[in-house]
């Protein structure tokens, strides 16, 4: 390992210090929970925009609900450079997954107007709304918004207790009639630094990721419909076990799954997360059964190939345990986004600059920088998390794991105005 | 298929109107409900009793709760032949799972009576107590007191209104305190009549099963434990999914089952019924999983044989899987009950006579007649019913078919009671 930069150009006591004071705006007995567009949303922001202003930046909320802080770069044509994620959580979530991405992109433009460092850039800070799916069952609402991807159908989405999509922007300080004026067209980059979520850089003791691409996301539902008879009195061959065809194909996707991650195409995993069988009574041959299969994949190609594999495998299967096979639905099917090769290259400098250990590494969530990615160069870090534990209290990183992502971006932000200023001497715009 | 009895010597269209007249005593939004201890179940048994003193019968209530009504013998020292099966429904059951043995046994004792058939023996009509498991989480309790075989802890069963089993059978009229008394010692054989509960008997156009043993039913609880992951971040390899390390021990346990039933050793059939994922969630790799295995077999050996297999397998499928076994137990693991081979071969002679096909076949399903071969020479006859199904409100037999069960009884009956009087003649006992 490198010797590690210990003179760090942000402050990471004061970023921890953040971080864990917007742990504290909670759901008092559902640790840790700020639902977004609840009324704990809204007092975490107000805190968030406090701390924005005190800063120096210039707080506003876009047309699309985002929280923005803005600090002026010397050149108003040289566009923005925009650093975060988001500030809502899942129910009994965790302190770290968004929120640590938003209090380092705090940070990282508060170390910059501290130091008096004035970019040709400007520098945004923000935090997307409602990332997390939220009570209108739509994820990614600020980012969506930001990128001229939220639709008119989705803003008439409503929640349990019958508000509709829109109406709650509005209620968050958004303008959704004039949704338009949430599209950017001038972000030279974007960076977003988030929790792994998994184990890879833990188990190999690396510390950073740069990720290469988020995963598209695809997901299939499968219905087998067999016979509910008696276990005792129906002899193995006049069955029709519904359950006994979801297992061998929960078998198969793991053992198929295995292979195409195997293949050299980059990040592929698939994961029979929901496995019912019903009547699921001990005395009684399952009738009916229903997967859910999960697949992400950084080539969308080894997608299509699992899905046709996984189409053929198991209507044999149905064929060889009696059963129907009643639904083999596509559910959704995202295509993977690829971060800027220019924007990881500069994070890999950076990283080998101050020191750390970073590990090219595909993102297997979905993350605002996937819809990012649409109209702007985009970048992710990831910082190790404790067992990959998320969405859940116990999720942690490391004081000086969230430092040193932040300390990595500070420094490809730094290399990125850099590079875009030439590029604007040159006289071309970087898009 | 041979000429059929066209002139039975019970009254079919009777028995039939019995059986459905016994049906209308249910919950009327939950068809068919009659459950032990009910007031509907002390109203069917109101009902039976009163159609057991029309025939003629001596009625009485043992001290174990079961209902009876006798017919005395022309020998007192001849013994008893006893018939029947248990009046009490599972919830949402049908109408002649237990019903038609105990209406069949009803008509049986009706018919001798009315064509002035005085038997060497006495003939009693059983409805056993609370055959199916009842709130007290116990099943056959009256066969079980009949046969000594309720223990004092068994009467210390609370129902979940904290009522006792013991006070439970005061209640319905038996005497708990006196329940030895219920123990019989003078049954010459006893005949149980009851729908197959499966498909083989309708998919191979057969009149009646005569049945060889109640097979032995075991109960194994196996749980792994792996580790709850993210589905998009996991890599395949530091995977540790419960989910499939039960998906692979369910298909293991069909595949091994299909090979034991095909040994030539008997019934034989298991069931994964239960099969239960944690979190069941679409993006989280099962960090627990849970499966409920039913075996049921006519040999013990071949129990003993799959137990051994699928606990050697299942551990190695949980070392594949970087899962822990956390449970292998055997929630319940009862001996086969063979059924008497005299008895067996006197019901074949009486279908052979009555014109009948009928076939030699285990019971995957467990019976008050398992219990009964305890302390008396046993049998059952299957009757077919449609689809298989039961426990459910389509259970259906149709009328000929439970008259022609009650027709082969009713003729084996004539003829135990012969052989029992040539034995008797001899000087000895039968048992």
């Amino acid at each position: 390992m490198t010797a590690r930069c210990t003179n760090l150009p942000v402050d990471g006591g004061r970023l921890w210090a953040d971080l864990m004071a917007l742990g504290t705006i909670t759901e008092p007995d559902k640790p840790y929970t700020r639902r977004s567009f609840s009324p704990l949303f809204l007092e975490g922001r107000d805190w968030l925009a406090k701390r924005f202003a005190a800063a120096g930046l210039s707080v506003r909320i876009d047309t699309g609900g985002n929280l923005i802080g803005r600090m002026e770069g010397a050149r108003a044509d040289a566009g923005t450079i925009m650093i975060g994620s988001h500030s809502d959580t899942v129910p009994s979530g965790g302190r770290f997954d968004g929120v640590a991405g938003v209090v380092v992109a705090l940070e990282i433009a508060r170390s910059l107007r501290e130091a008096g460092r004035r970019l040709n850039c400007a520098i945004e800070v923000v935090d997307f709304l409602a990332e997390e799916p939220s009570e209108f069952g739509l994820s990614c609402v600020g980012s969506r918004a930001l990128t001229g991807r939220l639709t008119d159908d989705q803003l008439a989405y409503r929640d349990p207790a019958g508000e509709r999509l829109d109406q709650a922007i509005a209620r968050v300080g958004g303008d959704p009639a004039r949704l338009a004026a949430a599209r950017r067209d001038d972000i030279v980059g974007f960076f977003e630094l988030h929790i792994e979520q998994g184990i890879v850089l833990e188990q190999q003791g690396i510390d950073l990721g740069i990720v290469t691409a988020i995963a598209g996301i695809a997901r299939v539902e499968i219905v087998f419909d067999g016979r509910a008879d008696h276990a005792g009195t129906t002899p193995m061959d006049l069955r029709r076990d519904a359950g006994l065809a979801a297992a061998i194909t929960s078998a198969f996707v793991a053992s198929t799954a295995r292979e195409a991650a195997a293949g050299g195409n980059g990040h592929f995993v698939a994961t029979t997360g929901v496995f019912e069988q019903f009547p699921n009574a001990a005395n009684v041959v399952p009738g009916k059964a229903r997967l859910v299969v999960d697949i992400r994949a950084e080539d969308h190609a080894v997608t299509e190939r699992f899905l046709a594999a996984l189409d053929a495998r198991s209507g044999e299967i149905a064929r060889e345990c009696g059963v129907e096979r009643a639904r083999f639905a596509l559910l959704s099917d995202t295509d993977p986004a690829p971060c800027d090769t220019a924007l990881q290259a500069l994070l890999s400098q950076s990283a080998d600059a101050l020191g750390y250990l970073s590990l090219p590494m595909a993102s297997g969530a979905g993350h605002d920088a996937a819809f990012m990615s649409h109209i702007a160069p985009s970048a992710m870090v990831f910082v190790p998390c404790r067992d990959g534990r998320s969405h859940a209290p116990e999720e942690w990183g490391e004081p000086d794991a969230i430092a040193a992502g932040a300390a990595v971006i500070h420094d490809a932000v730094l290399r990125l105005d850099e590079r875009h200023n030439k590029t604007e001497s040159e006289g071309s715009h970087a898009r």
